[in-house]
């Protein structure tokens, strides 16, 4: 596609909290445009009158959200975001991708290489297994020559990306061991959707914070699946995700075991540098991943709204391990920025147009 | 003592946010008396001047804050809290104890066996070297005939209390290791007592996840000490706080090896059964610790202004590992609470009056 | 009733905000024995299963939710509190007084005492108009003795008491007009209940302060009733609730005008002293409202977890006005607390007890 | 100045949250560059060490804090902003006039026409008289064709603009009275500054509503100004303000009283139709003032981050009285945004330019 023209986009199921945030972000897109958002609670109804914040926005003014329909997304765009439940997404990934669509998909369907993984973790056979093989985990980190030539992109969890982004260059590079990973992290309750359940009342979650999910929650499968790609060997990791009463963001505590001992200042000191090294080759050309100083540690704050995913380590002798920490948008990085990511690479933008 | 006869106490340091809470207990006890509270910054003024939540209490509305004296203070009680900052207490604590005051101690300056331990995680040679020797870890769970007969309790540490209480009967009954101890931990604010710092402001605390302290935590001092006792080796704790948006309540995930493997279900179930049977007889008769029914998980806001620790476990197959969480109010069981226990120890009163 | 005996109390819509609360408070009631609660929801469930935070109190461990049944209702209690919504009350109401239960109501089912403003205000007709005339509305700052006599209570709604316990004594005593009284009100969203709709989710009340229900709230009818009373005219308010991302708690500030002008500082003050007077005057014996000192203003934090009604004002020479703010926990003086009073004086206990 | 060639402005005093805002609006702004930053405190840090949210931007990551210093600052900028407390704005503003800069100031310095309502209201003389008469309230819908020729603007406080928005208009058209104007306003914490005091820690604004600066705030003084040159009266105003637990956004509710009667329905609707036409005229290009539909009310979530201020009114029969709602972020339609749309003004740039 040419820059010149704006590439038509669509999102189906756009009421929810990540659907929300990919509209905001196209509305400001200066080479996309959205042409078509669908829900079935608000057909009828436009952007601006669902989502007051914006009115104003010619655009959010005049379009209606539609009832989800093939014929009409396909006409409509050239790229179909779907911000759909899991197990609803490949209802419609494969009507449309055999319209000729392009699909960046925000759920976990296509996410995992391997159906039975998928039942493992999900719970139900894959709904179409077929496809899995041509999607591509949409990574650009990590993934993002495949992206470019890819139909169908499966957008990575929130959780994955603050864990995966950490790990990778340290597990590629052998500095750390692929075995007893732990991965503690704290999510913000827009995490959970816009999801109606008393769990997630405003009274419910003020002054509370609580694990849940423990110790199998559904993102390990893709975590460990891109791990042991990395690491090509099989990786379990251990995983912790909390809710606590914060809007947006994943900070993510990781505990990792570097390959290389270190018990002398001297030794930590030479450690240390290899890993700064591994880091900041690995993220010198990345726009979206921040190597923070080494007097600063991440904080959700200083990344809500925005791209970026920020990163520390701190090396501790006493107990020998790694401590990495990572803070992203669950919202932005975690999900619809990185869609937008993808998008970008498959129309041959710049990947960082709309996203600073 | 008799309970018929209220048992006296004063409270040195009583504008923190550990006083106030200590103030709130203390006024509603039954069996104590509130004699005199000391601050610098409030001399003069009423308690009720100072916090006005307490105010239509006859002793809030009366009862002045004094500049702090030893002989005011021995004259006025036969207990004194002190609820000062590290390096302070330890002043207080001589001429108090040498005047024939029980002293229970908030902060951390008694809590170390060992003064060269001090001095590395507190920076500084110990204030009172020699005091160390008599004074009692105020954990009543694991020191409760000791905190009976001392005269200088140390009250543990919010973050400590949430580490100990799930892990000693583990690794007391050998059913965990003593290496490779993970703890996780999350604090409201009011942890970080009433600091007048931008670090809590609250536009810098709100919306903010953020770890702090990395890899060294003065905590650690006591949580290596303690358990170190209990497992008859030099135990090595990771250990990992973070800043939530809270007011009250922490938050620990532990991640602990099993010293017996399990891989089958049926191992699993047996493993599970005498990790329940050894939590379940150790804190079968503890008023203030519970194990939480095997499907719920510890959540802060059950705990909040109480002085209870809320425990939950789960094993993980796939990992081999044990996770445990709990959670506690910062400022009851973590500091105020667990201090009355011992007040009510050393006084021969039931140990939960004042505290249910 | 003797108090050597404790009275049997039972809870009709036990699992609601205010349901909770009034179980917290039964609970430790000295006086009284919680001996059923209702919940189709939860029938079966012990009270610790669905309120983690009473586990440890034997009552909530043993204690099940039954289906509402009047019979069994009326054989284990001699009062019964209803945490109904609103138009459900009065169906529990009739077979409950007719079997000899005394019922204290905390829903707006007989806060009227006619049953046309009821209609206007909720739309249908009153469900049981003839109980109108025996119920009594629990205030026991306004209607004390007749709560002492009373069969049926219609504890007060959480934002009319912020507003009628500033006034009334002012209104009483001549010193404001009856007209042109404007209340604009705060509320935690804990004053929505347990409801479980999009509006209440953590997201949507995070970070957010929004006004809904002007002009003309339902608790508009109690308020202007009870104050026409006092009044001797009809009077009209203008009210405007607002929702804060707080658990607990109401703040209102009233805009009053003087009968008397004040355009001279002497003349301020002479009224200022009147109105001190008045204020202390009508709430030196009241156990729960404070006046506050003439250098502070309410605070919703002061008064969290209390029964405590907090109470200041300002003369503005500029204006004419005179503003008036309090302050209370909208689940306790704003429903249980206040409910629990109304049991202390039906049951001639001090009207304190179980309350401070 | 041409669009071409991109205006090269200054920060004072850019620490502050509105200091912080603007820089962050300034370093997105496609025609303005940000070539100095001041800070006695971070003198020699750059803007991404101080702040880390703006890691990544190439500006951020090089400009460093300078000490203030008039000669520097004329000689890095045509246009400098002033983000300093009250009072000291006067100091710089002077000399960096002298020396030929234009000043947008966000302090109240200059806001008031009078030397003699600033003493009442600051408490001390003004410190440059002389300046007042050659200042412009930098409020674009009120003032823009005299921002567009100023060089000295004073740029409005946050409470004022979500006053002056909504009333102005109907003011203006003698739809309401100028007598009897109340504005109730709420805040988030970040309206205080980075104003490192106890009463704004977390733990004392979370879970915390309270009432400050009543009857007299000084923001007064400009909103009464400005109403009285549109009334071309004398109009005295009722403001109380309040702190609630957000980081950003004013919530102002109005209560006014329109010169028209009406009491029928129909009188109702006629006078509603006049009401919606007055704003709907007066705001029909104005690019950051939004009407809201008729079913929908304020809400801060819906304006933070933009520098939007949305608007609605409802008309109260029972009363005969206007209420108006209104919302805006206070860090920027209340403070920086606005300021940048004077930029644009007197840069004869697009007006939204930046900040959309």
């Amino acid at each position: 596609m040419s820059v010149a023209q704006k590439v038509r986009t669509a999102i189906v199921g756009a009421s929810g909290y990540s659907g929300e945030e990919l509209v905001r972000l196209l509305l400001d897109h200066p080479h996309a445009e959205l042409t078509a958002v669908t829900s079935r609670q608000y057909a009828g109804q436009t952007l601006a009158a669902v989502f007051p914040r914006f009115a104003g926005n010619p655009v959010a003014d005049s379009l209606q959200f539609i009832e989800p329909n093939v014929k009409a997304l396909t006409k409509a765009a050239e790229v179909v975001f779907l911000a759909l439940p899991h197990g609803v997404a490949a209802e419609f990934a494969e009507p449309l991708l055999a319209a000729g669509a392009k699909i960046i998909d925000l759920s976990a369907d296509f996410r995992l290489n391997d159906a039975g993984v998928y039942k493992e973790f999900y719970g139900n056979p894959h709904p179409a297994p077929k496809l899995l093989a041509q999607s591509v985990y949409g990574m650009p980190e990590l993934h993002r020559d495949a992206i470019r030539d890819a139909n169908l992109i499966a957008s990575p969890g929130c959780y994955p990306t603050s864990i995966l982004l950490p790990t990778v260059p340290l597990l590629r590079a052998g500095l750390i061991k692929s075995t007893g990973i732990i991965a503690d992290s704290l999510s913000g309750v827009s995490g959970a959707g816009r999801n109606v359940s008393a769990d997630f009342l405003y009274t419910e979650c003020n002054e509370s914070a609580r694990p849940y999910g423990i110790p199998k929650h559904r993102h390990l499968s893709e975590i460990e699946q891109e791990l042991s790609l990395v690491a090509d060997a099989h990786v379990t990791v251990q995983f912790s995700p909390h809710l606590i009463p914060i809007n947006r963001g994943i900070l993510t505590t990781l505990y990792l075991a570097p390959t290389q001992h270190f018990e002398t200042e001297a030794e930590e000191t030479a450690l240390a540098e290899k890993i700064t090294d591994c880091l900041a080759t690995a993220y010198a050309d990345e726009p979206f991943v921040r190597l923070l100083p080494a007097d600063q540690l991440p904080d959700t704050k200083n990344v809500a709204h925005t791209n970026y995913l920020d990163l520390a380590y701190r090396l501790d002798r006493r107990t020998g391990r790694l401590i990495m920490t990572s803070a992203l948008d669950n919202l932005v990085k975690g999900a619809s920025g990185q869609a937008v990511q993808s998008l970008n690479l498959i129309c041959g933008f710049d990947e960082t147009v709309g996203l600073t």
